[in-house]
């Protein structure tokens, strides 16, 4: 069996299983409801195997009303997943910085070729 | 092709990938110093393999050192990732407090308690 990270990150892997989670985050709805905006790209079995992926990954759960059993979306995956990836925080700030850095030397912003021209002002 | 961020999911969906990674995060390294401590559980292949994958997720680059090219970490890509999951943190925080409101059902705060057993004593 998978550890947990590994099946959430494997359930996001995929725009259409990205895409059910986008329409779970409006409001809980059943199968059929979910499946209905989808039917043209894709098959009802193909639909209710993503949402098998996306439930192994505790991302989807099924509420237990015996009439109509609707789908809801579960966030604390989500935040674990989250949580993993904050402890790279200062390399995505840091590789951020970089092109800040670059683009400065690229583009300088106003107020720098603003005091450029100033002081080219002066000298005349 | 897969779209980007389906390509950062599924390189981390992996325990080894992702070892790897936390790897890379305490310094650059050439893909034989990375695969030393790993040798016992994975062949040469593999981790190459590995590395290939976290490549072309843009998770590591291989810097342009002629001689010795190591392998470093790339923060951009998870920071993409974690901006797609932070849309979803109502979701997390919801099913948190949730949890904590039932916690503290069962297990009431000290402060509420001293509180209950003053107004017990009040009443003897």
């Amino acid at each position: 069996m998978r550890d947990e990270l590994s099946l959430i990150f494997a359930a996001l892997a995929d725009p259409p299983r990205r895409a059910l989670l986008a329409r779970l985050a409006e409001g809980e709805a059943s199968v059929t409801e979910l499946a209905r905006p989808f039917l043209g790209e894709m098959s009802l079995p193909a639909i209710t195997k993503h949402l098998k992926v996306l439930e192994g990954a505790g991302l989807v759960i099924k509420t237990k009303d015996a009439q109509y059993r609707p789908c809801r979306l579960n966030g604390a995956p989500l935040r674990d997943a989250s949580r993993w990836m904050e402890q790279y925080r200062s390399f995505w700030e840091e590789s951020f910085d970089r092109l800040e850095a670059y683009l400065k030397t690229v583009h300088p912003p106003k107020s720098e070729k603003l005091q450029g021209a100033r002081r080219g002002r002066k000298k005349q």
